[in-house]
Protein backbone atom coordinates (compact mmCIF):
# COMPACT_ATOMS: atom_id res chain seq x y z
CA UNK A 1 0.00 0.00 0.00
CA UNK A 2 1.16 3.51 -1.04
CA UNK A 3 2.10 5.99 1.86
CA UNK A 4 -0.58 9.22 2.67
CA UNK A 5 0.79 11.69 -0.04
CA UNK A 6 2.18 14.87 1.25
CA UNK A 7 2.47 17.10 -1.65
CA UNK A 8 -0.31 17.25 -4.07
CA UNK A 9 0.47 18.56 -7.79
CA UNK A 10 -2.22 19.81 -10.03
CA UNK A 11 -2.48 20.01 -13.59
CA UNK A 12 -4.72 23.48 -14.52
CA UNK A 13 -6.90 22.95 -17.49
CA UNK A 14 -9.68 20.98 -17.43
CA UNK A 15 -8.87 19.73 -13.81
CA UNK A 16 -9.21 23.01 -12.30
CA UNK A 17 -11.00 25.74 -14.57
CA UNK A 18 -13.49 25.18 -16.45
CA UNK A 19 -12.48 25.47 -20.93
CA UNK A 20 -15.99 25.19 -22.02
CA UNK A 21 -15.56 29.69 -22.67
CA UNK A 22 -12.70 28.55 -25.01
CA UNK A 23 -14.53 25.21 -26.61
CA UNK A 24 -17.39 27.50 -27.00
CA UNK A 25 -15.35 30.28 -28.83
CA UNK A 26 -13.58 27.66 -31.29
CA UNK A 27 -17.09 25.58 -31.88
CA UNK A 28 -18.79 28.85 -32.75
CA UNK A 29 -16.21 30.06 -35.01
CA UNK A 30 -15.66 27.01 -36.77
CA UNK A 31 -19.83 26.06 -37.18
CA UNK A 32 -19.35 22.52 -35.67
CA UNK A 33 -19.67 21.21 -32.12
CA UNK A 34 -17.24 18.82 -32.17
CA UNK A 35 -14.41 21.17 -33.73
CA UNK A 36 -12.90 22.50 -30.69
CA UNK A 37 -12.37 18.79 -28.92
CA UNK A 38 -10.53 17.97 -32.22
CA UNK A 39 -8.35 20.96 -32.13
CA UNK A 40 -7.61 20.73 -28.43
CA UNK A 41 -6.82 16.83 -29.52
CA UNK A 42 -4.25 17.98 -31.76
CA UNK A 43 -2.76 20.37 -29.48
CA UNK A 44 -1.51 17.04 -27.27
CA UNK A 45 -0.50 15.09 -29.83
CA UNK A 46 1.28 17.86 -31.17
CA UNK A 47 2.85 19.60 -28.37
CA UNK A 48 4.34 15.39 -27.87
CA UNK A 49 5.14 15.77 -31.44
CA UNK A 50 7.92 18.74 -30.42
CA UNK A 51 8.98 16.39 -27.77
CA UNK A 52 9.58 12.94 -29.33
CA UNK A 53 11.35 15.51 -32.29
CA UNK A 54 13.55 17.17 -29.43
CA UNK A 55 11.95 20.29 -30.35
CA UNK A 56 10.24 22.84 -28.39
CA UNK A 57 7.79 25.76 -28.92
CA UNK A 58 5.23 27.23 -25.86
CA UNK A 59 2.26 25.21 -25.72
CA UNK A 60 0.03 28.77 -26.56
CA UNK A 61 2.55 28.80 -30.13
CA UNK A 62 1.38 25.10 -30.70
CA UNK A 63 -2.07 26.10 -29.51
CA UNK A 64 -2.29 28.78 -32.25
CA UNK A 65 -0.62 26.85 -34.61
CA UNK A 66 -3.15 23.35 -34.22
CA UNK A 67 -6.26 26.41 -34.47
CA UNK A 68 -5.09 27.95 -38.07
CA UNK A 69 -4.60 23.98 -39.47
CA UNK A 70 -7.92 22.77 -37.64
CA UNK A 71 -9.84 25.75 -39.10
CA UNK A 72 -8.27 25.09 -42.84
CA UNK A 73 -8.87 21.61 -42.31
CA UNK A 74 -13.21 22.48 -41.85
CA UNK A 75 -12.42 24.77 -45.11
CA UNK A 76 -11.96 28.06 -42.85
CA UNK A 77 -9.19 30.81 -42.50
CA UNK A 78 -8.89 32.50 -38.84
CA UNK A 79 -6.90 35.41 -38.96
CA UNK A 80 -3.60 35.72 -36.68
CA UNK A 81 -5.80 38.29 -34.84
CA UNK A 82 -8.81 36.31 -34.29
CA UNK A 83 -7.43 33.24 -32.87
CA UNK A 84 -5.42 35.40 -30.79
CA UNK A 85 -8.90 36.79 -30.07
CA UNK A 86 -10.17 33.11 -29.25
CA UNK A 87 -7.33 32.03 -27.44
CA UNK A 88 -6.77 34.94 -24.78
CA UNK A 89 -9.88 33.36 -23.34
CA UNK A 90 -7.92 30.98 -22.13
CA UNK A 91 -6.92 33.57 -19.59
CA UNK A 92 -10.07 34.25 -19.00
CA UNK A 93 -11.59 31.03 -17.72
CA UNK A 94 -13.42 30.57 -14.23
CA UNK A 95 -12.73 27.30 -12.02
CA UNK A 96 -15.31 24.90 -11.79
CA UNK A 97 -17.98 24.90 -9.06
CA UNK A 98 -16.00 23.24 -6.21
CA UNK A 99 -12.55 23.82 -6.93
CA UNK A 100 -11.99 26.51 -4.44
CA UNK A 101 -13.70 24.99 -1.44
CA UNK A 102 -12.11 21.71 -2.46
CA UNK A 103 -8.36 23.12 -2.65
CA UNK A 104 -9.29 24.80 0.94
CA UNK A 105 -10.01 22.01 2.47
CA UNK A 106 -7.10 20.29 1.40
CA UNK A 107 -4.53 23.49 2.17
CA UNK A 108 -6.15 23.21 5.98
CA UNK A 109 -5.62 19.37 6.15
CA UNK A 110 -2.06 20.75 5.83
CA UNK A 111 -1.25 19.09 2.23
CA UNK A 112 1.55 20.98 0.17
CA UNK A 113 -0.27 22.15 -3.28
CA UNK A 114 1.52 22.86 -6.15
CA UNK A 115 0.38 23.56 -10.31
CA UNK A 116 2.29 21.94 -13.07
CA UNK A 117 0.90 22.79 -16.54
CA UNK A 118 1.60 22.42 -20.18
CA UNK A 119 0.89 26.12 -20.53
CA UNK A 120 3.64 29.33 -20.17
CA UNK A 121 4.26 30.52 -16.75
CA UNK A 122 2.90 33.64 -17.66
CA UNK A 123 -0.28 31.61 -18.64
CA UNK A 124 -0.47 29.92 -15.93
CA UNK A 125 0.20 32.28 -13.61
CA UNK A 126 -2.72 34.96 -15.25
CA UNK A 127 -5.12 31.77 -15.11
CA UNK A 128 -5.27 30.99 -12.01
CA UNK A 129 -5.02 34.73 -10.60
CA UNK A 130 -8.10 35.40 -12.67
CA UNK A 131 -9.52 32.37 -11.34
CA UNK A 132 -8.77 33.88 -7.66
CA UNK A 133 -7.03 30.41 -6.38
CA UNK A 134 -3.47 31.76 -7.07
CA UNK A 135 -2.99 32.26 -3.51
CA UNK A 136 -3.75 28.54 -2.59
CA UNK A 137 -0.94 27.33 -4.46
CA UNK A 138 3.03 26.96 -2.79
CA UNK A 139 4.13 27.38 -6.20
CA UNK A 140 2.92 27.38 -9.62
CA UNK A 141 5.28 25.27 -12.11
CA UNK A 142 4.94 25.71 -16.20
CA UNK A 143 7.02 22.54 -18.53
CA UNK A 144 8.48 25.16 -20.05
CA UNK A 145 11.19 25.27 -17.03
CA UNK A 146 12.07 21.89 -18.48
CA UNK A 147 11.89 22.20 -22.43
CA UNK A 148 9.55 18.83 -22.41
CA UNK A 149 6.07 18.29 -22.42
CA UNK A 150 3.82 16.39 -19.95
CA UNK A 151 3.52 13.30 -19.73
CA UNK A 152 7.53 13.19 -20.17
CA UNK A 153 8.84 11.68 -17.04
CA UNK A 154 11.20 14.95 -16.50
CA UNK A 155 8.33 17.33 -16.13
CA UNK A 156 7.08 15.08 -12.66
CA UNK A 157 10.85 14.89 -11.72
CA UNK A 158 11.44 18.68 -12.26
CA UNK A 159 8.64 19.29 -9.66
CA UNK A 160 9.99 16.50 -6.90
CA UNK A 161 13.49 17.68 -7.18
CA UNK A 162 12.65 21.53 -7.06
CA UNK A 163 10.01 20.36 -4.38
CA UNK A 164 13.15 17.87 -2.58
CA UNK A 165 10.32 15.35 -1.83
CA UNK A 166 10.48 11.74 -3.41
CA UNK A 167 8.17 10.45 -5.62
CA UNK A 168 6.29 8.04 -3.51
CA UNK A 169 4.87 11.28 -1.19
CA UNK A 170 3.05 12.78 -4.23
CA UNK A 171 -0.27 12.81 -5.87
CA UNK A 172 -0.97 13.87 -9.48
CA UNK A 173 -4.14 15.40 -9.91
CA UNK A 174 -5.55 15.50 -13.04
CA UNK A 175 -9.03 15.14 -15.65
CA UNK A 176 -6.41 13.67 -18.54
CA UNK A 177 -5.95 10.03 -18.55
CA UNK A 178 -2.20 10.66 -20.26
CA UNK A 179 -0.86 13.27 -17.81
CA UNK A 180 -1.81 10.48 -15.03
CA UNK A 181 0.00 7.41 -16.95
CA UNK A 182 2.93 9.75 -17.24
CA UNK A 183 2.93 10.44 -13.27
CA UNK A 184 2.25 6.72 -12.65
CA UNK A 185 5.19 5.45 -14.68
CA UNK A 186 7.27 8.41 -13.29
CA UNK A 187 6.45 6.86 -10.06
CA UNK A 188 3.85 9.03 -8.79
CA UNK A 189 0.22 8.43 -7.26
CA UNK A 190 -2.30 9.24 -9.22
CA UNK A 191 -5.90 10.24 -8.55
CA UNK A 192 -8.60 10.86 -11.97
CA UNK A 193 -10.90 13.36 -11.46
CA UNK A 194 -13.95 12.40 -13.49
CA UNK A 195 -15.02 15.88 -15.56
CA UNK A 196 -17.94 15.60 -17.90
CA UNK A 197 -16.69 13.24 -20.85
CA UNK A 198 -13.51 11.74 -19.35
CA UNK A 199 -12.79 8.66 -18.59
CA UNK A 200 -9.59 6.15 -18.33
CA UNK A 201 -7.25 4.82 -20.71
CA UNK A 202 -7.85 1.21 -21.01
CA UNK A 203 -3.76 0.52 -21.24
CA UNK A 204 -3.20 3.08 -17.85
CA UNK A 205 -1.87 1.61 -14.61
CA UNK A 206 -4.69 2.14 -12.09
CA UNK A 207 -5.13 4.94 -10.02
CA UNK A 208 -4.70 5.51 -6.91
CA UNK A 209 -7.66 7.70 -5.96
CA UNK A 210 -10.51 8.74 -8.43
CA UNK A 211 -13.12 10.97 -7.53
CA UNK A 212 -16.04 12.95 -9.48
CA UNK A 213 -14.55 16.07 -8.16
CA UNK A 214 -12.20 17.86 -5.60
CA UNK A 215 -14.76 17.62 -2.78
CA UNK A 216 -14.93 14.17 -3.16
CA UNK A 217 -11.06 14.07 -3.51
CA UNK A 218 -10.48 15.65 -0.41
CA UNK A 219 -12.82 13.60 1.30
CA UNK A 220 -10.84 10.17 0.18
CA UNK A 221 -7.76 12.18 1.06
CA UNK A 222 -8.57 13.57 4.87
CA UNK A 223 -8.87 11.27 7.64
CA UNK B 1 19.18 21.96 -53.20
CA UNK B 2 18.87 19.15 -51.94
CA UNK B 3 20.34 16.28 -54.23
CA UNK B 4 17.53 13.91 -56.23
CA UNK B 5 15.88 11.20 -53.88
CA UNK B 6 16.88 7.52 -54.70
CA UNK B 7 14.53 6.04 -52.06
CA UNK B 8 10.69 6.79 -50.94
CA UNK B 9 9.55 6.11 -47.53
CA UNK B 10 5.68 5.46 -47.54
CA UNK B 11 3.31 6.28 -44.84
CA UNK B 12 0.60 4.09 -45.33
CA UNK B 13 -2.97 5.27 -43.43
CA UNK B 14 -4.80 7.49 -45.32
CA UNK B 15 -1.73 8.22 -47.04
CA UNK B 16 -1.99 5.61 -49.73
CA UNK B 17 -5.21 3.89 -48.49
CA UNK B 18 -8.73 5.70 -48.12
CA UNK B 19 -9.68 5.23 -44.59
CA UNK B 20 -13.38 6.15 -44.83
CA UNK B 21 -14.48 2.42 -44.17
CA UNK B 22 -13.43 2.48 -40.44
CA UNK B 23 -14.44 6.65 -40.20
CA UNK B 24 -17.86 5.67 -41.23
CA UNK B 25 -18.13 2.52 -38.48
CA UNK B 26 -16.75 4.33 -35.70
CA UNK B 27 -18.76 7.74 -36.75
CA UNK B 28 -22.33 5.43 -37.23
CA UNK B 29 -21.52 3.26 -34.04
CA UNK B 30 -21.20 6.57 -32.09
CA UNK B 31 -23.86 9.00 -33.95
CA UNK B 32 -21.77 11.62 -34.34
CA UNK B 33 -20.35 12.85 -37.77
CA UNK B 34 -16.68 14.11 -35.60
CA UNK B 35 -16.39 10.60 -33.61
CA UNK B 36 -13.61 8.74 -35.79
CA UNK B 37 -11.27 12.06 -36.49
CA UNK B 38 -11.35 12.66 -32.54
CA UNK B 39 -10.55 8.78 -32.28
CA UNK B 40 -7.36 8.86 -34.54
CA UNK B 41 -6.26 12.12 -32.94
CA UNK B 42 -6.31 10.37 -29.52
CA UNK B 43 -4.89 6.91 -31.25
CA UNK B 44 -1.89 9.16 -32.36
CA UNK B 45 -1.59 11.28 -29.14
CA UNK B 46 -1.40 8.09 -27.22
CA UNK B 47 1.24 6.58 -29.23
CA UNK B 48 3.40 9.38 -28.48
CA UNK B 49 2.33 9.13 -24.96
CA UNK B 50 3.53 5.76 -24.63
CA UNK B 51 6.38 6.36 -26.42
CA UNK B 52 7.53 9.55 -24.06
CA UNK B 53 6.51 7.81 -21.15
CA UNK B 54 9.23 5.23 -22.56
CA UNK B 55 6.65 2.00 -22.68
CA UNK B 56 5.10 0.37 -25.87
CA UNK B 57 1.79 -1.43 -26.86
CA UNK B 58 1.19 -2.16 -30.53
CA UNK B 59 -1.14 0.46 -32.70
CA UNK B 60 -3.60 -2.11 -33.00
CA UNK B 61 -3.95 -1.98 -28.73
CA UNK B 62 -3.79 1.64 -28.20
CA UNK B 63 -6.24 1.68 -31.14
CA UNK B 64 -8.58 -0.64 -29.39
CA UNK B 65 -8.07 1.20 -25.85
CA UNK B 66 -8.79 4.54 -27.51
CA UNK B 67 -12.20 3.73 -29.34
CA UNK B 68 -13.46 2.63 -25.36
CA UNK B 69 -12.41 5.41 -24.22
CA UNK B 70 -13.73 7.47 -27.13
CA UNK B 71 -16.88 5.69 -26.95
CA UNK B 72 -17.33 6.41 -23.25
CA UNK B 73 -16.12 9.79 -23.70
CA UNK B 74 -19.52 10.04 -25.65
CA UNK B 75 -21.56 8.02 -23.17
CA UNK B 76 -21.63 4.83 -25.05
CA UNK B 77 -20.00 0.96 -24.17
CA UNK B 78 -18.64 -0.92 -27.12
CA UNK B 79 -18.18 -4.57 -26.11
CA UNK B 80 -14.73 -6.05 -27.39
CA UNK B 81 -16.64 -7.78 -29.87
CA UNK B 82 -17.92 -4.76 -31.39
CA UNK B 83 -14.66 -2.99 -30.93
CA UNK B 84 -13.07 -6.02 -32.78
CA UNK B 85 -15.25 -5.70 -35.80
CA UNK B 86 -14.77 -2.35 -36.38
CA UNK B 87 -11.37 -2.07 -36.31
CA UNK B 88 -10.99 -5.09 -38.54
CA UNK B 89 -12.12 -2.77 -41.44
CA UNK B 90 -8.69 -1.29 -41.03
CA UNK B 91 -7.46 -4.31 -42.90
CA UNK B 92 -9.55 -4.03 -46.02
CA UNK B 93 -9.01 -0.50 -46.88
CA UNK B 94 -9.43 0.41 -50.65
CA UNK B 95 -6.10 2.48 -51.74
CA UNK B 96 -6.79 6.04 -53.18
CA UNK B 97 -7.91 5.91 -56.58
CA UNK B 98 -4.54 7.22 -58.08
CA UNK B 99 -2.25 6.01 -55.83
CA UNK B 100 -1.61 1.95 -57.96
CA UNK B 101 -0.52 4.27 -61.39
CA UNK B 102 1.54 6.54 -59.09
CA UNK B 103 3.45 3.91 -57.46
CA UNK B 104 4.36 1.94 -60.74
CA UNK B 105 5.31 5.06 -62.24
CA UNK B 106 7.79 5.74 -59.36
CA UNK B 107 8.58 2.57 -59.43
CA UNK B 108 9.59 2.06 -63.37
CA UNK B 109 11.15 5.56 -62.84
CA UNK B 110 13.83 3.84 -60.93
CA UNK B 111 13.09 4.55 -57.02
CA UNK B 112 13.16 2.17 -54.56
CA UNK B 113 9.82 2.25 -52.47
CA UNK B 114 9.46 0.88 -49.15
CA UNK B 115 6.30 1.17 -46.53
CA UNK B 116 6.90 2.57 -43.24
CA UNK B 117 3.45 2.42 -40.68
CA UNK B 118 3.11 2.77 -36.76
CA UNK B 119 0.81 -0.36 -37.41
CA UNK B 120 1.90 -3.64 -36.72
CA UNK B 121 3.66 -5.33 -39.84
CA UNK B 122 1.08 -8.02 -39.72
CA UNK B 123 -1.54 -5.08 -40.36
CA UNK B 124 0.33 -3.22 -42.70
CA UNK B 125 1.05 -6.46 -44.63
CA UNK B 126 -2.40 -7.39 -44.95
CA UNK B 127 -3.85 -4.01 -45.92
CA UNK B 128 -1.15 -3.54 -48.63
CA UNK B 129 -1.40 -6.92 -49.77
CA UNK B 130 -5.69 -6.61 -49.69
CA UNK B 131 -5.66 -3.11 -51.35
CA UNK B 132 -3.58 -4.87 -54.14
CA UNK B 133 -0.40 -2.65 -54.07
CA UNK B 134 2.21 -4.96 -52.23
CA UNK B 135 4.43 -6.12 -55.35
CA UNK B 136 5.29 -2.55 -56.13
CA UNK B 137 7.40 -2.33 -52.35
CA UNK B 138 10.88 -3.18 -51.99
CA UNK B 139 10.52 -3.43 -48.45
CA UNK B 140 7.97 -3.06 -45.79
CA UNK B 141 8.89 -1.77 -42.42
CA UNK B 142 6.60 -1.28 -39.06
CA UNK B 143 7.79 1.14 -36.04
CA UNK B 144 7.47 -2.53 -34.39
CA UNK B 145 11.13 -3.40 -35.10
CA UNK B 146 12.12 0.14 -32.96
CA UNK B 147 9.09 0.23 -30.16
CA UNK B 148 9.01 3.86 -30.46
CA UNK B 149 6.37 5.58 -32.74
CA UNK B 150 6.73 8.27 -35.81
CA UNK B 151 7.43 10.89 -35.59
CA UNK B 152 10.53 10.27 -33.11
CA UNK B 153 13.82 10.02 -35.44
CA UNK B 154 14.62 6.11 -34.76
CA UNK B 155 11.96 5.21 -36.40
CA UNK B 156 13.62 7.13 -39.72
CA UNK B 157 16.69 6.03 -38.63
CA UNK B 158 16.20 2.54 -38.49
CA UNK B 159 15.02 1.88 -42.48
CA UNK B 160 18.04 4.38 -43.21
CA UNK B 161 19.93 1.84 -41.79
CA UNK B 162 18.32 -1.28 -43.07
CA UNK B 163 18.98 0.31 -46.46
CA UNK B 164 21.58 1.81 -45.95
CA UNK B 165 21.16 5.50 -47.08
CA UNK B 166 21.87 8.57 -46.13
CA UNK B 167 19.20 10.43 -45.26
CA UNK B 168 19.54 13.46 -47.99
CA UNK B 169 18.70 10.92 -50.83
CA UNK B 170 15.47 9.93 -48.85
CA UNK B 171 11.98 11.13 -49.31
CA UNK B 172 9.58 10.61 -46.54
CA UNK B 173 5.83 10.82 -48.04
CA UNK B 174 3.01 11.12 -46.04
CA UNK B 175 -0.94 13.05 -45.66
CA UNK B 176 0.50 13.85 -41.96
CA UNK B 177 2.35 17.02 -41.22
CA UNK B 178 3.56 15.52 -37.77
CA UNK B 179 5.24 12.54 -39.76
CA UNK B 180 6.81 14.92 -41.96
CA UNK B 181 8.35 16.87 -39.29
CA UNK B 182 9.42 14.20 -37.50
CA UNK B 183 11.31 13.08 -41.14
CA UNK B 184 12.71 16.53 -41.83
CA UNK B 185 13.86 16.60 -38.36
CA UNK B 186 15.79 13.68 -38.82
CA UNK B 187 17.44 14.90 -41.80
CA UNK B 188 15.05 13.29 -44.68
CA UNK B 189 13.26 15.43 -47.43
CA UNK B 190 9.81 15.67 -47.44
CA UNK B 191 6.63 15.65 -49.83
CA UNK B 192 2.83 16.36 -48.27
CA UNK B 193 0.05 14.85 -49.67
CA UNK B 194 -2.86 17.47 -49.70
CA UNK B 195 -5.23 14.24 -48.74
CA UNK B 196 -9.12 16.08 -47.92
CA UNK B 197 -9.24 17.99 -45.03
CA UNK B 198 -5.31 17.99 -44.42
CA UNK B 199 -3.38 20.76 -44.26
CA UNK B 200 -0.30 22.16 -43.62
CA UNK B 201 1.18 22.54 -39.36
CA UNK B 202 2.14 26.07 -39.18
CA UNK B 203 5.47 25.17 -37.48
CA UNK B 204 6.66 22.57 -40.05
CA UNK B 205 9.84 22.80 -41.67
CA UNK B 206 9.00 23.48 -45.70
CA UNK B 207 8.44 20.47 -47.61
CA UNK B 208 10.68 19.87 -50.18
CA UNK B 209 7.06 18.58 -52.27
CA UNK B 210 4.00 19.12 -52.24
CA UNK B 211 1.15 17.45 -54.29
CA UNK B 212 -2.74 16.50 -54.43
CA UNK B 213 -1.85 12.83 -54.88
CA UNK B 214 0.85 10.37 -55.91
CA UNK B 215 0.02 11.08 -59.86
CA UNK B 216 1.07 15.31 -59.45
CA UNK B 217 4.08 13.96 -57.47
CA UNK B 218 5.34 11.72 -59.77
CA UNK B 219 5.62 14.56 -62.28
CA UNK B 220 7.28 16.41 -59.60
CA UNK B 221 9.65 13.93 -59.52
CA UNK B 222 10.27 12.07 -62.60
CA UNK B 223 12.41 14.57 -65.23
Amino acid sequence: MSSSPQLLIFDVNETLLDTKAVTAAINKELGNSEAAGKWFQSLLHYSLVETVTGDFADFSQIADACLEMTAKNYGKDLSAEKREIILSEFKKLSPHSEVFEGLQRLKNAGFIIVALSNGTLETINDQLKYAGINQLFDRIFSIQSIGKFKPHPSTYAYVLDKMEISSDKVLMIAAHPWDLVGASRAGLQTAFIKREGKSNYPLSPKNDFEAENLIQLSNLLIH
